[in-house]
This record gives structure tokens, sequence and C-alpha cells, in this order.
């Protein structure tokens, strides 16, 4: 451990798209530990849509990262030193890490897990929080039932691929929407879809109508902007809409203006947002259930891996962009 | 009954703004009942923002009334002729009679009511559909717990003035959105609201922020546009929105915008379109507590009343520009 620590700090609240420049590459001494604590060295971290909020001091459901900061983020990683009763060297773990490669933790919001039947990588993605947050957000908050047709933007990401094979077992008819022709076979082909929407193909209202028939009973919606106005149009009575995140808004100066507001109230719609670290009880249910699914094989998944912590900025910009393919990670060991 | 029967037809589907060329004034003979059936003569015909929907052909939750049809609306009147074994003369009535003096019943969604303690026309309003859609809107969309704010806007209309009364009766600061300083002042003054932002007065973002220190746990709906828009920002977390109606929205030929739809997800908050008609049920509760608050005084109602049926399409238009104050109808008799 003669090694510093490797930090990405948040130099710059962005106007617009984030940039590089953003982010500032700091480097530290590897933290001490006192009384009740370990030390983490982290393996894999985590890249999500909502760290783009936190940048920005906009009044929202959490509070910012301030300038200076390290960028949150959850990493998974292991215990290389412990002055705490419950952890020990060697203990695999998962935490709000941070863009870092070490940290100090006294154990808040700390998981162990079990990495001998799954990459570790995984508890970042399908068997973590989007994996929570897709079994919440769908079952929860969008009620399908059995028989429904359930629509999920941004459905090669990690929470939208796990949002459209839930609602393949829950009995669904499930439609994606992605940015490509490339993901829409993979969100078919590979993870079971019915149909996807290739939103970049231009014909979105005419393509949504020929994979929704029968209009939709339930969407999950990532994404915002002009995809939410058009799927309005196609709810069915009493649809529900779980609304998650709204990627396509996060690098916008000037917010979308929604026109199909109307349907809300013909259709009878309930459109909710929900942040699943609101709902914490219903974690455990969810990721028993999915872990259940992945050994099965009836829940697949991908990764992007961008490799080593100097490559964390230019991925984050990428998944803004959509240029990820499934769950977007940071390789540092 | 040597008299002809006086109805309004739809003559044309208004493009943006109602015209009285719109409608179309016919004059017919007063309808033959078969068995089974009655014949009404209406004394009080309700004007309604929904029946703007019906003009249209466009997608909603009930049917379009067709060219030449007789235009849809409820009335209270007088059994005056019946060979329905439910109904004799002298029988008062509610029942979607529509914009015509006289018309032939089967019983199907006629109500008996009782004028002898309160106002026949209060069917139409208070004790009514408008008084229905307030609770049900309310209290089962809403859910409203005492001590939150509820935000309503139209407050001085037939459904508004409602919202704001019962709001107080559970315990909730009560504040309302009304058009002009007439209005807000009869808002607060006779109905007991805590507060009235005047839309009118061009500081509603300002306005808003003085009447709602506390932020807004329920904003009940009825115009849409710049103002649902401006209300999303003070949504508190987790708070619910019931959308009844959008009446900005209904003369439009070019839908609002609407800006802030982020803060669905950054307050998690509930937003849910409801049409009273699918609540049956609830209505027996609704009118029965409703009756029991107006005759404790509790809930106040104020109406503006066009003389004759020749006066229904500008008494309609003028609704449709809230120059109305309170629940509008048309007296026939």
């Amino acid at each position: 451990m003669s090694e510093k620590n490797l930090q990405w700090v948040l130099a710059r609240r962005p106007v617009g798209a984030v940039q590089e420049s953003d982010f500032r590459r700091v480097e530290s001494d590897i933290p001490k530990i006192g009384d009740g604590q370990f030390l983490v060295r982290s393996h894999y971290l985590s890249l999500d849509p909502y760290m783009r909020g936190r940048m920005s001091d906009a009044k929202s459901y959490a509070k910012s990262v301030e300038l200076g900061e390290v960028m949150v983020g959850g990493a998974v990683g292991e215990v290389i030193e412990s002055r705490h009763p419950g952890f020990k060297p060697g203990d695999k773990v998962v935490g709000a890490f941070g863009w870092q490669l070490y940290a100090a933790s006294d154990g808040s919001g700390v998981q162990k897990i079990d990495d001998r039947r799954v990459p570790i990588s995984a508890y970042l993605g399908v068997l973590g929080m989007p994996g929570a947050t897709a079994y919440i957000g769908l079952l929860d908050i969008g009620q399908p039932k059995a028989g429904e047709t359930v629509l999920v933007s941004a459905a090669s990401g990690a929470v939208g691929s796990a949002v459209g094979q839930i609602a393949k077992i829950k009995g669904c008819r499930a439609i994606g929407i992605a940015g490509g022709a490339e993901k829409c076979r993979y969100v078919v082909e590979e993870l079971g879809f019915d149909a996807c929407v290739d939103y970049k193909a231009g014909r979105l209202v005419e393509d949504l109508k020929r994979a929704a028939p029968n209009g939709v009973d339930v969407y999950f919606e990532n994404v915002g902007g002009a995809i939410f106005d058009a799927v309005l149009g196609f709810m069915n009575p009493f649809g529900r809409i779980a609304v998650c995140g709204l990627i396509s808004q996060y690098n916008a100066t000037e917010p979308y203006g929604t026109k199909n507001l109307r349907y809300i109230l013909t259709s009878r719609l309930r459109v909710q947002g929900f942040i699943v670290s609101d709902h914490l009880p219903r974690w455990p249910a969810a990721l028993r259930d999915l872990a259940q699914w992945v050994s099965e094989g009836r829940v697949k998944y991908r990764e992007t891996v961008a490799q080593g912590i100097e490559s964390a900025p230019a991925a984050f910009i990428g998944l803004l962009a959509g240029k990820n393919f499934g769950k977007q990670v940071v390789k540092l060991i």
C-alpha cells in the first residue's frame, strides 16, 4: 500500500452537456481508518444517470455533490483492513464508495456480497440498485397484470433490460424503446422482449403503433422528453406510468415542452415518480427474486466495461449519450 | 302542451374557440312517450366544461356528440307524464336530459330529488356531478391528510369551490387559484379558503410562493397549461395531483408545452387523471356528506343563472372563458 488514492472530484457544475473538464483528478493519501471503520479497495465503480443530477445544484431529492468533493457513486470491492467488528479483510462489499480507488467506511449502507456464483460487478447492476429499481418500479408502481402490455424506454440499459424481462416473467407483453438497430436486436433476440422500437429511426409514432397494436398499459419511463410525449397517446384507459428517469433532459439547457398531457385526463392515467431509495424495505425481496431469475437464466444482463479510473468521466459522458450497452461500469483493479 | 320542444343541436365541430354558430336551434314536437317511459319538462340546464370535449371528435373517454344531435347535458326538472312504474307526474328528477326543454326517458341514469329543503338547481352543482367530482377527486385521488396544504384551480367554480371547503372540513389548509380580485375575495371571505391567488395579476409564481409557504401536498387541477406547469415546482415530496379538468386547453389549437415534468420524478409526485363517472359506487357517500355540510352551512355555493334556453350557447362560451361565478346554469322555466 505504498500506492496513492486516485479520486475524481467535481470541479465545475455543468451547464448543458457534461464535459470532462467538469471533473478534476486528485491524488491523495489512502485514508487512515479509525475505530469502527474499515478500508475498502474498490474493484468496479458504477456509473448511473442519477449522478448527473448530483452535479447540479437544482432542488432535487438528494443533496448535490459540493465543488471539490469526490463524485458520489456505488462501487463493489474488498475490505483490506478493518477495525469494525462486522467486516473483516477479504469480505466483498457493495456501498457508496464514490469515484475513487480506496474508501474508509463505518459500514453505513454497505452490504456484504457473495461473488462465488455471479461476477462481483453484477451487484452494481441486475443484483444491485438498477435491478431493484426495475423490480420495484415495474411491480409496485406500474402494477402490471398478466396479459397487459408493458413498454420501457432505454430498454437495453441496466434498468430497462431488467424491466422487460421481469414483465415477461409476469406474463406481460414486453416492448422496448432503444437507440439503434443493434440495441433493438439485442433486446428482442437476447432478452426476449416481444418487440423493440428504434427511436433513432425517426418513425416513433408509426413504429409504436406497430409494436403496441393494443396500446400500452404500463410505461416504465427512463428518458422523458419527446418519447414521453409520444407514448402518452398510446396509453390505454387506466394505464400507469412509472417515472424512473428522464435522461434526455439531464443535459438539456431548455426543458422539452410536453404537449400531450390531456391524455392523463382523458385516459385516466396514473403518472408516478419514484426513487428506489425511498423503498428500502422492498429491496431484499427484489434482490432475492432477481438472483433466482439470473441463476435460472431467465434474466440476462450485459455490461459495458471502461478500463481504469482515469476513464470514468469519458465513460459517464458516453452513458448520458447512450453509448453504453447494458450496465456501464469502470474496472478499477 | 300545445308548445313545441326547443333544442340546441351541434351544428359544427369547433376549431379553437367555440362560437355561437357551432350550435343550431331546432324547434320540434314534444316527444311522445312509450311504455316504460316518462316525459320530463326541464327547469334548469347545467353547463359544464366537459361539454367542450363532446363537441370535438378527438379520442376521449366518452363518445362525441354527432353533428345534428342534441347537445348533451345534465338537467333538473319535473315529470309531467309517465308510463313508467317508478316515476309519476310531479316527481322532481335529475338526469342527462340535454340542451332542450322536454325529454323522454326510460329512467336510465335518472335520480329522483327532493327540492323541499334545497333549491332544485343545487342538484346540478354542489349536490350533483360537480359536488361528487370535488369530493371523490379530492378525497379518493388526492388523499389529503389533516394539516396538509390543498391547492385548487378554478377555485370559485362549481367544483373548485367545493374542493376547498371540503379540504377545510378535513383539517387542511386550502388555497385557491382564481381569475380576478373579485373571485379571489369571494373564495377567501365567503368560502373560507386560507388564501387565493389571482392568476390574472401576472405574478403567479411569486403569489403562489406567498400563499403556500410550506409547499403544496395535494393539487386539484381544473385548468392545465401554464398554471399546471407553475404548480409542479411547488409540490412537496410525495405530493398528489388530481387531474379533473384542463379548461385552459379545451379551446387551444396548439396545446401548451409543459416544461416542469422533472418534478414528477424529483418530488416523487403522483399525477392521476379521473372522471367522476368511473366512480359511481362512491356517489351516494359523496352526495350524502355534501347534503349534510350544505344544510349545516359548512359548504356554500353560488350560481350564475342564464335566462331561457336561447341563452345556452352564449353562457357556455362565457363559462369556457371564466365569465361565470360559481355554478353556471340556464333557467328554462
